[in-house]
Protein backbone atom coordinates (compact mmCIF):
# COMPACT_ATOMS: atom_id res chain seq x y z
CA UNK A 1 0.00 0.00 0.00
CA UNK A 2 3.23 2.56 0.56
CA UNK A 3 6.31 3.13 -0.54
CA UNK A 4 8.77 4.86 1.46
CA UNK A 5 11.38 7.06 -0.55
CA UNK A 6 13.89 8.82 0.96
CA UNK A 7 14.23 12.36 -0.17
CA UNK A 8 16.83 14.95 0.72
CA UNK A 9 15.60 18.13 1.65
CA UNK A 10 18.82 19.64 3.86
CA UNK A 11 22.71 19.40 3.05
CA UNK A 12 23.49 17.74 0.24
CA UNK A 13 26.61 16.48 1.63
CA UNK A 14 24.95 15.12 4.80
CA UNK A 15 21.58 13.34 2.66
CA UNK A 16 21.07 11.35 5.75
CA UNK A 17 20.59 14.26 8.21
CA UNK A 18 17.39 15.46 7.26
CA UNK A 19 16.05 12.75 5.40
CA UNK A 20 12.00 12.48 4.93
CA UNK A 21 10.19 9.47 4.53
CA UNK A 22 7.59 10.21 2.28
CA UNK A 23 4.81 8.11 2.10
CA UNK A 24 3.18 7.98 -1.43
CA UNK A 25 -0.41 6.16 -1.79
CA UNK A 26 -1.97 4.27 -4.20
CA UNK A 27 -4.90 6.45 -3.12
CA UNK A 28 -6.46 9.11 -4.30
CA UNK A 29 -8.22 12.11 -2.36
CA UNK A 30 -10.01 14.11 -4.23
CA UNK A 31 -8.26 15.04 -7.29
CA UNK A 32 -4.98 14.46 -6.10
CA UNK A 33 -3.07 11.94 -5.29
CA UNK A 34 -2.52 11.73 -1.17
CA UNK A 35 0.21 12.95 -0.35
CA UNK A 36 1.58 12.46 2.97
CA UNK A 37 4.65 12.60 5.05
CA UNK A 38 5.73 10.41 8.48
CA UNK A 39 7.12 12.75 11.03
CA UNK A 40 7.71 10.10 13.71
CA UNK A 41 6.27 9.88 17.28
CA UNK A 42 5.97 13.35 19.13
CA UNK A 43 3.86 15.02 21.52
CA UNK A 44 1.56 16.43 19.34
CA UNK A 45 -2.24 17.87 19.43
CA UNK A 46 -3.37 20.32 17.02
CA UNK A 47 -4.81 22.97 19.47
CA UNK A 48 -5.18 23.76 23.11
CA UNK A 49 -6.21 25.20 25.80
CA UNK A 50 -3.84 27.73 27.62
CA UNK A 51 -4.15 26.92 31.22
CA UNK A 52 -2.51 28.12 34.93
CA UNK A 53 -2.12 24.75 37.05
CA UNK A 54 -2.95 26.38 40.68
CA UNK A 55 -1.56 24.51 43.57
CA UNK A 56 -0.29 25.41 47.01
CA UNK A 57 3.17 23.94 47.56
CA UNK A 58 4.93 24.59 51.21
CA UNK A 59 1.65 26.53 52.03
CA UNK A 60 2.16 29.59 49.08
CA UNK A 61 0.65 29.82 46.04
CA UNK A 62 2.12 28.67 42.57
CA UNK A 63 0.90 28.69 39.34
CA UNK A 64 2.19 27.16 36.10
CA UNK A 65 1.37 27.35 32.37
CA UNK A 66 -0.14 24.29 30.83
CA UNK A 67 -1.33 22.94 27.75
CA UNK A 68 -1.73 19.11 28.37
CA UNK A 69 -4.98 19.47 29.64
CA UNK A 70 -8.80 18.30 28.73
CA UNK A 71 -11.81 17.00 29.91
CA UNK A 72 -11.44 13.60 31.28
CA UNK A 73 -15.42 12.04 32.12
CA UNK A 74 -19.19 13.81 32.46
CA UNK A 75 -19.96 11.89 35.14
CA UNK A 76 -18.98 12.83 37.38
CA UNK A 77 -17.34 16.01 35.73
CA UNK A 78 -13.48 15.15 35.72
CA UNK A 79 -10.63 16.92 33.68
CA UNK A 80 -6.98 16.09 33.41
CA UNK A 81 -3.21 17.52 33.20
CA UNK A 82 -0.13 16.13 32.28
CA UNK A 83 2.58 17.99 34.71
CA UNK A 84 6.58 16.71 34.03
CA UNK A 85 7.46 14.64 37.28
CA UNK A 86 10.09 16.91 38.34
CA UNK A 87 7.78 20.04 38.54
CA UNK A 88 7.11 21.84 41.80
CA UNK A 89 3.68 22.62 41.26
CA UNK A 90 3.60 18.07 41.24
CA UNK A 91 4.99 18.48 44.58
CA UNK A 92 2.11 21.11 45.68
CA UNK A 93 -0.55 18.46 43.88
CA UNK A 94 0.96 15.49 45.54
CA UNK A 95 0.52 17.30 49.47
CA UNK A 96 -2.79 18.69 49.18
CA UNK A 97 -4.55 16.34 46.64
CA UNK A 98 -6.34 19.10 45.10
CA UNK A 99 -5.42 21.80 42.02
CA UNK A 100 -6.88 24.12 40.06
CA UNK A 101 -7.20 24.92 36.20
CA UNK A 102 -7.62 28.52 35.68
CA UNK A 103 -8.06 30.38 32.07
CA UNK A 104 -6.27 33.57 31.76
CA UNK A 105 -8.14 35.88 29.05
CA UNK A 106 -5.38 37.02 25.90
CA UNK A 107 -4.76 40.43 27.66
CA UNK A 108 -2.93 38.45 30.49
CA UNK A 109 -0.50 36.43 27.66
CA UNK A 110 2.66 38.06 29.37
CA UNK A 111 1.91 36.61 33.07
CA UNK A 112 0.69 33.53 31.80
CA UNK A 113 3.71 32.84 29.36
CA UNK A 114 6.15 34.15 32.45
CA UNK A 115 4.54 31.30 34.91
CA UNK A 116 5.88 28.77 32.27
CA UNK A 117 9.61 30.33 32.36
CA UNK A 118 10.59 30.16 35.72
CA UNK A 119 9.75 27.14 38.88
CA UNK A 120 8.05 27.98 41.88
CA UNK A 121 11.52 25.88 43.29
CA UNK A 122 13.43 29.55 42.94
CA UNK A 123 10.81 31.89 41.85
CA UNK A 124 8.05 33.02 44.10
CA UNK A 125 4.94 32.86 41.37
CA UNK A 126 2.29 34.05 44.41
CA UNK A 127 2.06 37.22 43.69
CA UNK A 128 1.53 36.85 39.39
CA UNK A 129 -1.83 36.46 40.11
CA UNK A 130 -3.79 37.47 42.66
CA UNK A 131 -5.52 33.80 44.87
CA UNK A 132 -8.26 33.44 46.51
CA UNK A 133 -10.00 30.19 47.73
CA UNK A 134 -13.08 28.29 47.22
CA UNK A 135 -14.51 25.29 48.32
CA UNK A 136 -11.03 23.16 48.50
CA UNK A 137 -9.32 24.91 50.71
CA UNK A 138 -5.67 24.53 49.03
CA UNK A 139 -6.64 24.76 45.66
CA UNK A 140 -5.19 28.71 44.93
CA UNK A 141 -7.41 30.32 42.40
CA UNK A 142 -6.26 32.91 40.03
CA UNK A 143 -8.72 35.86 40.62
CA UNK A 144 -7.78 37.65 36.97
CA UNK A 145 -8.60 34.66 35.21
CA UNK A 146 -11.83 34.63 34.25
CA UNK A 147 -12.84 30.86 34.85
CA UNK A 148 -11.24 29.15 38.08
CA UNK A 149 -11.82 25.34 38.38
CA UNK A 150 -11.47 23.67 41.68
CA UNK A 151 -10.09 19.80 41.58
CA UNK A 152 -9.82 17.53 43.72
CA UNK A 153 -7.67 14.62 42.88
CA UNK A 154 -8.80 11.36 41.69
CA UNK A 155 -5.40 9.79 40.45
CA UNK A 156 -2.34 10.06 38.88
CA UNK A 157 -1.49 8.48 35.86
CA UNK A 158 2.63 7.93 35.74
CA UNK A 159 3.23 7.88 31.55
CA UNK A 160 7.06 8.25 31.55
CA UNK A 161 8.78 12.18 32.06
CA UNK A 162 4.98 13.12 32.80
CA UNK A 163 1.88 12.38 35.33
CA UNK A 164 -1.32 12.67 34.23
CA UNK A 165 -3.69 14.13 36.75
CA UNK A 166 -7.11 13.40 36.36
CA UNK A 167 -8.84 15.79 38.92
CA UNK A 168 -12.68 15.64 39.82
CA UNK A 169 -14.35 19.49 39.30
CA UNK A 170 -15.62 20.57 42.11
CA UNK A 171 -16.65 24.15 41.69
CA UNK A 172 -15.93 26.32 38.83
CA UNK A 173 -16.35 30.39 39.27
CA UNK A 174 -16.56 32.33 35.94
CA UNK A 175 -16.42 36.05 35.84
CA UNK A 176 -19.78 37.38 35.80
CA UNK A 177 -19.19 39.86 33.26
CA UNK A 178 -17.65 36.79 30.83
CA UNK A 179 -20.95 34.88 31.65
CA UNK A 180 -23.59 34.30 29.03
CA UNK A 181 -26.82 32.24 30.41
CA UNK A 182 -24.71 31.03 33.71
CA UNK A 183 -22.09 29.49 31.62
CA UNK A 184 -18.64 30.66 30.10
CA UNK A 185 -19.02 32.26 26.89
CA UNK A 186 -15.95 31.59 24.72
CA UNK A 187 -15.98 35.15 23.31
CA UNK A 188 -16.33 37.08 26.55
CA UNK A 189 -13.93 35.43 28.07
CA UNK A 190 -11.12 35.65 24.97
CA UNK A 191 -8.92 32.83 25.88
CA UNK A 192 -5.83 31.98 24.45
CA UNK A 193 -4.69 28.50 22.46
CA UNK A 194 -2.11 26.89 22.18
CA UNK A 195 -0.76 25.67 18.81
CA UNK A 196 3.00 25.04 17.72
CA UNK A 197 4.59 26.67 20.42
CA UNK A 198 2.90 29.82 20.08
CA UNK A 199 -0.68 31.58 21.75
CA UNK A 200 -3.50 32.45 19.75
CA UNK A 201 -6.98 34.15 19.55
CA UNK A 202 -10.33 32.18 19.16
CA UNK A 203 -11.14 33.17 15.55
CA UNK A 204 -14.77 32.70 13.85
CA UNK A 205 -17.04 30.13 14.41
CA UNK A 206 -17.76 27.57 12.22
CA UNK A 207 -20.98 25.99 12.92
CA UNK A 208 -23.19 24.38 15.54
CA UNK A 209 -21.58 20.90 17.06
CA UNK A 210 -24.32 18.15 17.15
CA UNK A 211 -25.75 20.30 14.13
CA UNK A 212 -23.72 21.07 11.50
CA UNK A 213 -23.19 16.61 10.78
CA UNK A 214 -27.24 16.83 9.46
CA UNK A 215 -26.61 18.71 5.96
CA UNK A 216 -24.05 15.13 5.59
CA UNK A 217 -26.81 13.01 4.86
CA UNK A 218 -28.83 15.54 2.44
CA UNK A 219 -25.48 16.09 0.84
CA UNK B 1 -14.07 36.35 52.78
CA UNK B 2 -16.62 34.95 50.59
CA UNK B 3 -20.61 36.30 50.66
CA UNK B 4 -23.09 33.72 49.08
CA UNK B 5 -25.53 36.25 47.79
CA UNK B 6 -28.52 34.23 45.88
CA UNK B 7 -30.37 35.96 43.30
CA UNK B 8 -33.93 35.51 41.29
CA UNK B 9 -32.12 36.06 37.75
CA UNK B 10 -35.38 33.46 36.31
CA UNK B 11 -38.72 33.33 36.58
CA UNK B 12 -40.38 35.27 39.89
CA UNK B 13 -42.60 32.97 40.28
CA UNK B 14 -40.27 30.17 40.65
CA UNK B 15 -37.38 31.81 42.35
CA UNK B 16 -36.06 28.59 43.54
CA UNK B 17 -35.49 27.20 40.07
CA UNK B 18 -32.71 29.41 38.78
CA UNK B 19 -31.37 30.96 41.64
CA UNK B 20 -27.17 31.80 40.87
CA UNK B 21 -25.28 31.55 44.45
CA UNK B 22 -22.91 35.34 43.04
CA UNK B 23 -19.84 35.12 45.36
CA UNK B 24 -18.60 38.69 46.11
CA UNK B 25 -15.17 39.11 47.69
CA UNK B 26 -13.54 42.15 49.50
CA UNK B 27 -10.52 42.44 47.03
CA UNK B 28 -10.24 44.37 44.20
CA UNK B 29 -9.09 43.23 40.75
CA UNK B 30 -7.41 46.18 39.20
CA UNK B 31 -10.38 48.84 39.23
CA UNK B 32 -13.15 46.99 39.63
CA UNK B 33 -14.43 44.60 42.64
CA UNK B 34 -14.25 40.74 41.52
CA UNK B 35 -17.53 39.54 40.74
CA UNK B 36 -17.60 35.96 40.22
CA UNK B 37 -20.52 33.11 39.83
CA UNK B 38 -20.23 29.89 41.02
CA UNK B 39 -21.91 27.06 38.43
CA UNK B 40 -21.49 24.00 39.69
CA UNK B 41 -18.86 20.74 38.57
CA UNK B 42 -19.37 20.46 34.98
CA UNK B 43 -16.82 19.05 32.77
CA UNK B 44 -15.51 21.96 31.18
CA UNK B 45 -12.75 23.34 29.12
CA UNK B 46 -12.06 26.57 27.73
CA UNK B 47 -10.88 25.52 24.09
CA UNK B 48 -10.23 21.73 22.50
CA UNK B 49 -8.88 20.54 19.36
CA UNK B 50 -11.77 18.76 17.08
CA UNK B 51 -10.50 15.35 16.59
CA UNK B 52 -12.17 12.17 14.70
CA UNK B 53 -10.94 8.88 17.04
CA UNK B 54 -10.81 5.92 14.45
CA UNK B 55 -10.86 2.36 15.61
CA UNK B 56 -11.65 -0.68 13.73
CA UNK B 57 -15.05 -2.19 15.20
CA UNK B 58 -14.96 -6.21 13.96
CA UNK B 59 -12.67 -5.29 11.10
CA UNK B 60 -14.40 -2.05 9.31
CA UNK B 61 -13.26 1.40 10.24
CA UNK B 62 -15.31 3.73 12.37
CA UNK B 63 -14.85 7.53 13.05
CA UNK B 64 -16.07 9.27 16.43
CA UNK B 65 -15.91 12.97 16.58
CA UNK B 66 -13.88 13.96 20.00
CA UNK B 67 -12.83 16.87 21.93
CA UNK B 68 -11.91 15.96 25.02
CA UNK B 69 -8.24 14.86 24.14
CA UNK B 70 -4.90 16.18 24.60
CA UNK B 71 -1.18 15.14 25.28
CA UNK B 72 -0.34 13.12 28.28
CA UNK B 73 3.35 12.96 28.22
CA UNK B 74 6.47 13.84 26.36
CA UNK B 75 9.03 10.78 26.91
CA UNK B 76 7.76 8.40 25.75
CA UNK B 77 4.89 11.08 23.90
CA UNK B 78 1.09 9.90 24.54
CA UNK B 79 -1.96 11.39 23.82
CA UNK B 80 -5.32 10.90 25.54
CA UNK B 81 -8.70 10.65 24.73
CA UNK B 82 -11.99 10.36 26.82
CA UNK B 83 -14.65 8.19 25.60
CA UNK B 84 -17.99 7.24 26.58
CA UNK B 85 -18.05 3.54 27.82
CA UNK B 86 -21.16 2.75 25.62
CA UNK B 87 -19.44 3.94 22.68
CA UNK B 88 -18.92 1.87 19.87
CA UNK B 89 -15.27 2.77 19.35
CA UNK B 90 -14.82 1.68 23.11
CA UNK B 91 -15.09 -1.56 21.49
CA UNK B 92 -12.87 -1.51 18.78
CA UNK B 93 -10.31 0.12 21.12
CA UNK B 94 -10.37 -2.36 23.65
CA UNK B 95 -10.48 -5.53 20.73
CA UNK B 96 -7.18 -3.67 19.24
CA UNK B 97 -5.59 -1.84 21.53
CA UNK B 98 -5.35 0.74 19.14
CA UNK B 99 -6.57 3.92 17.90
CA UNK B 100 -6.14 6.93 15.96
CA UNK B 101 -6.33 10.21 16.05
CA UNK B 102 -7.04 12.41 12.33
CA UNK B 103 -7.42 16.32 13.01
CA UNK B 104 -10.07 17.57 10.16
CA UNK B 105 -9.77 20.81 8.80
CA UNK B 106 -12.79 23.33 8.96
CA UNK B 107 -13.60 22.59 5.22
CA UNK B 108 -14.85 19.02 6.40
CA UNK B 109 -16.80 20.00 9.73
CA UNK B 110 -20.30 18.22 7.93
CA UNK B 111 -18.37 15.32 7.59
CA UNK B 112 -16.73 15.74 11.02
CA UNK B 113 -19.81 16.52 12.84
CA UNK B 114 -21.91 13.97 11.19
CA UNK B 115 -19.25 11.14 13.13
CA UNK B 116 -20.18 12.56 16.31
CA UNK B 117 -24.19 12.11 15.60
CA UNK B 118 -24.52 8.81 14.48
CA UNK B 119 -23.26 5.04 16.00
CA UNK B 120 -21.25 3.11 13.78
CA UNK B 121 -23.47 0.73 15.78
CA UNK B 122 -26.40 1.27 13.80
CA UNK B 123 -24.54 3.48 10.83
CA UNK B 124 -21.65 2.54 8.84
CA UNK B 125 -19.18 5.43 9.01
CA UNK B 126 -16.43 3.86 7.35
CA UNK B 127 -17.16 5.51 3.90
CA UNK B 128 -17.67 9.13 5.39
CA UNK B 129 -13.84 9.26 4.97
CA UNK B 130 -11.19 7.16 3.05
CA UNK B 131 -9.27 4.83 5.44
CA UNK B 132 -5.26 4.27 4.85
CA UNK B 133 -3.25 1.97 8.10
CA UNK B 134 0.19 3.08 8.89
CA UNK B 135 2.59 1.26 11.49
CA UNK B 136 -0.62 -0.12 13.55
CA UNK B 137 -2.39 -2.57 11.45
CA UNK B 138 -5.58 -1.97 12.70
CA UNK B 139 -5.74 1.87 13.74
CA UNK B 140 -7.38 3.35 10.29
CA UNK B 141 -6.37 6.81 9.23
CA UNK B 142 -8.48 9.04 7.58
CA UNK B 143 -6.86 10.58 4.33
CA UNK B 144 -8.84 13.79 3.92
CA UNK B 145 -7.60 14.71 7.41
CA UNK B 146 -4.27 16.37 7.28
CA UNK B 147 -2.86 14.99 10.07
CA UNK B 148 -3.08 11.66 11.56
CA UNK B 149 -1.94 10.07 14.84
CA UNK B 150 -1.40 6.48 15.16
CA UNK B 151 -1.93 5.18 18.56
CA UNK B 152 -0.68 2.12 20.77
CA UNK B 153 -3.15 1.70 23.79
CA UNK B 154 -1.53 2.18 27.32
CA UNK B 155 -3.77 2.42 29.14
CA UNK B 156 -7.70 3.16 29.93
CA UNK B 157 -8.28 4.84 32.91
CA UNK B 158 -12.31 4.31 34.28
CA UNK B 159 -13.72 7.63 35.30
CA UNK B 160 -17.35 7.20 35.94
CA UNK B 161 -19.21 7.78 32.32
CA UNK B 162 -15.48 7.98 30.33
CA UNK B 163 -12.74 6.14 30.27
CA UNK B 164 -10.01 8.06 29.75
CA UNK B 165 -7.72 6.07 26.83
CA UNK B 166 -3.93 7.32 27.01
CA UNK B 167 -2.27 6.01 23.86
CA UNK B 168 1.74 5.94 23.14
CA UNK B 169 2.02 7.47 19.67
CA UNK B 170 3.55 5.55 17.11
CA UNK B 171 3.55 7.89 13.89
CA UNK B 172 2.19 10.93 13.18
CA UNK B 173 1.24 11.36 9.40
CA UNK B 174 0.75 14.99 8.21
CA UNK B 175 -0.53 15.84 4.66
CA UNK B 176 2.99 17.50 2.85
CA UNK B 177 0.96 20.84 1.93
CA UNK B 178 -0.02 21.41 5.63
CA UNK B 179 4.29 20.85 6.78
CA UNK B 180 6.47 23.34 7.25
CA UNK B 181 9.85 22.80 8.28
CA UNK B 182 8.65 18.82 8.60
CA UNK B 183 6.12 19.83 11.27
CA UNK B 184 2.50 20.29 11.42
CA UNK B 185 1.76 24.01 10.22
CA UNK B 186 -1.48 25.58 12.00
CA UNK B 187 -2.23 27.72 9.65
CA UNK B 188 -2.34 25.66 6.53
CA UNK B 189 -4.20 22.41 8.76
CA UNK B 190 -7.11 25.43 9.77
CA UNK B 191 -8.13 22.92 12.35
CA UNK B 192 -11.30 22.90 14.10
CA UNK B 193 -11.43 23.93 17.49
CA UNK B 194 -14.25 23.06 19.67
CA UNK B 195 -15.87 25.21 22.61
CA UNK B 196 -19.46 26.10 23.96
CA UNK B 197 -21.31 23.19 21.86
CA UNK B 198 -19.76 25.17 18.55
CA UNK B 199 -16.52 24.79 16.14
CA UNK B 200 -14.27 27.52 15.79
CA UNK B 201 -11.54 28.58 13.50
CA UNK B 202 -7.84 29.13 15.07
CA UNK B 203 -7.93 33.16 15.39
CA UNK B 204 -4.67 35.36 14.88
CA UNK B 205 -1.63 34.32 16.86
CA UNK B 206 -1.20 36.42 19.69
CA UNK B 207 2.75 35.82 21.07
CA UNK B 208 5.82 33.23 21.30
CA UNK B 209 5.12 30.51 24.22
CA UNK B 210 8.04 30.43 26.08
CA UNK B 211 9.21 33.98 25.14
CA UNK B 212 6.24 36.13 25.61
CA UNK B 213 7.08 35.86 29.51
CA UNK B 214 10.05 37.75 29.30
CA UNK B 215 8.38 41.16 29.10
CA UNK B 216 6.98 40.24 32.80
CA UNK B 217 9.92 41.19 34.83
CA UNK B 218 10.75 43.83 32.74
CA UNK B 219 7.51 45.48 33.76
Amino acid sequence: MFRAIPLFNGDPSNPGKDTLKLLLTKHHFGETKMDKITIGPMPYMSVMPTLLVGANVKGKANYMTAAWATVACLAPPMVCVAINKTRFTAKGIEENKSFSLNVPSAKHVVETDHCGLVSGAHDDKSKVFKSFYGKLKTAPLAEECPVNIECKLFKSVDCGSHLLYIGEVIEIHVDKACATDGKPDTEKLDPIMYAQAAYWKVGKPIDKAFSAGKKYLKK
